[in-house]
Formats: C-alpha cells, sequence, structure tokens
C-alpha cells in the first residue's frame, strides 16, 4: 500500500507533534527548542517550521485540547470523573496536559489555554453541584485537583511518588465529597 | 548619619533582592533578565553582577526560604496554620514564595527549592497528624494547599479572583479538615 501525499504529511505531523508533547512536557517552552524536537522525531528542523511555521504555533498545536468529556450525572460519578482526570486510575495525565501545565506557570499562551481548560471544567463541575457556592466549590475542586497533579507529576514530590493511584483514591474521595456538599 | 560602606553595601543588595522577587515572581526565571532588575532596582547591570555574580546565584538568594515556623498543636490550630500558610489571611504570599512557585515546574533550581520548602512543610504535618498514612495525607495537604495558591495567586483564575479571603478560607476549612481524620 502507498500512502497518498496528504497521508505522509499527517504522519510527519503526528510525529512532530507526539515528540514536541513529549518535550514540552519534560522541559517547558522555554528549554524545548524546535532542533530538539526535530531530532526527537527523526526529521530536519526545517520540516518541522514547514509544517508549523514557529515554535509558538506547534506549542499551541501540541497542546490543543480535546473535546471535554460529558458531564457526569451525580455527586458519586462526578468524585470518580475528576479523579479519573487526574488520572489517578489511569497511570498519568496524557503527554497534551503535562506539556501545557509544565508551561502554564511562564509562557503566557499556556497560562491561557490553562485558564481556558480550567475555566472549562470549572464550568461543567458548577452545573453538577447543587450550593449557593457552586462555582467558587467547583473552582477550588479544580484546582485542588490541579495542585495533586502538579505535585505527583509534575514535581515529583517523594512522599506521592510511590503511592499506588488507588491508595491517592481513596485518601482523596473523601476530600472531594466534603467539596461538594456545603 | 552617615552609613557605612558595609551597611551601604547590604541596602543595595536588599533592593536588588526585592526586585529581583518581584520580577522572578511575575514573569519566572527564563524570562527576567539582568539588565530588568537593574533597573527595576534603580543601579547599573555590572552592579547586580558584583554583588550576586550570576543569574542562578541571584535567584537562589532571592527564593532563599526563611526558617521554618513553629510546629502547630491540635488538628484545628493545624488547620488554621494551613490558612495562614496559603497567605488566605495574610492578602498573599510572599514575593520570594511566588518567585520560587512562579518557575517551580521550568527551572531545576527552583524545582528542587520547591520540593525542598514542600517536603520540610510535609515533615511538620506528618508529625502532627494521627494516622498511619500521616505521611501520605500531609503530603495531600500540601499540595492541595499548593493547587489552590497557584490557581489563585499565579494563573489568576476568574473564579476565584474576587472571592474574598475568609469565603475561601470557610470553604477550604472541611476540606482539610476531612485529610486530617482517617
Amino acid at each position: 500500500m502507498t500512502l497518498s501525499r496528504a497521508e505522509r504529511r499527517q504522519r510527519t505531523e503526528q510525529r512532530i507533534l507526539q515528540s514536541a508533547r513529549m518535550l514540552f512536557a519534560e522541559r517547558g517552552f522555554e528549554r524545548t527548542t524546535i532542533r530538539a524536537v526535530a531530532a526527537a522525531a527523526g526529521v530536519d528542523p526545517a520540516l518541522v517550521m514547514q509544517h508549523f511555521g514557529s515554535k509558538d504555533d506547534l506549542f499551541r498545536r501540541a497542546v490543543q485540547a480535546a473535546p471535554p468529556p460529558e458531564r457526569p450525572g451525580g455527586p458519586e460519578e462526578l468524585v470518580e470523573y475528576l479523579l479519573d482526570t487526574l488520572g489517578l486510575k489511569m497511570g498519568g495525565l496524557s503527554q497534551q496536559s503535562l506539556a501545557m501545565m509544565r508551561s502554564m506557570l511562564t509562557h503566557p499562551e499556556a497560562a491561557e489555554s490553562a485558564r481556558a481548560a480550567l475555566g472549562a471544567q470549572i464550568e461543567r463541575l458548577a452545573s453538577a453541584i447543587d450550593a449557593p457556592d457552586a462555582r467558587l466549590r467547583a473552582a477550588l475542586l479544580t484546582t485542588i485537583m490541579l495542585g495533586v497533579a502538579v505535585g505527583h507529576q509534575l514535581l515529583d514530590i517523594e512522599d506521592l511518588h510511590d503511592v499506588p493511584q488507588q491508595e491517592l483514591a481513596r485518601v482523596l474521595r473523601p476530600v472531594l465529597h466534603s467539596l461538594l456538599s456545603s
């Protein structure tokens, strides 16, 4: 089977995006070079520029969010959904999320993406919480999960490092429930 | 009163450190230049180098942690201490903490400082929690507070932006309590 030119182009792009996500997730925007992305993807740096235009555009494409999942039903489902979101049950967040989070404090574009993604999550959670301060509770739920993800997967805090994921979920579950009920 | 040479030197250093903390807190390590720090402090860039040697050394001095506060007593005091730590009651974290946190995901030195500071906090909290999984609970308490601080003070999430600090504390208090008791 021979690939069409468009198919070959798409495969190359996907390979470059994959390498870009990996490096952005590991080093952040500032310390990732087009040269390093090209090397990891096994292509020429000029080809990366040809496909993506600039490091900013490559970053934008690399962290582009998937469409948000369906809003969950009751509080039980909501808590399990959040524990899933955190990636506790999936063995880690996507390279895409990690790439965005790694640079969210230092790169304006990544900060904007992070605010948009977290804002969408707050919106979805708030509509599932039955309390007058639903938005505040949703915002705290979201930032709490963010903190655990940052500590566990980006800062690699020693005391969280070797904890089995279901152990983390066991301790976090009542915490999340306590935010859902006023 | 005339100042001794040593006193003048110390005042200049303090002024440079203050400007450095402000800029590191705002822009992170990578995007902060010696030139900008010098301009903010109203001194010549050469003077900054003369006092601090390099941007790395300046950063190290700027984020140097104060000695840890006394370990609090019972769970009630512990929760209030944590809410204080977060800066909810103090109108914001110190420039020093913000400078360290801003770069903790992208600058290895800042990540190391953050791990050390968070590790010390986990240690202190764990010794105040009476449960077999005290360290895990202490680590989650610490990362939860980190997440709220990041969302509130570094990412400036809209839903947390205008919330009065005692309102945040009111919703967070039961969350922290639920982590302290197994």
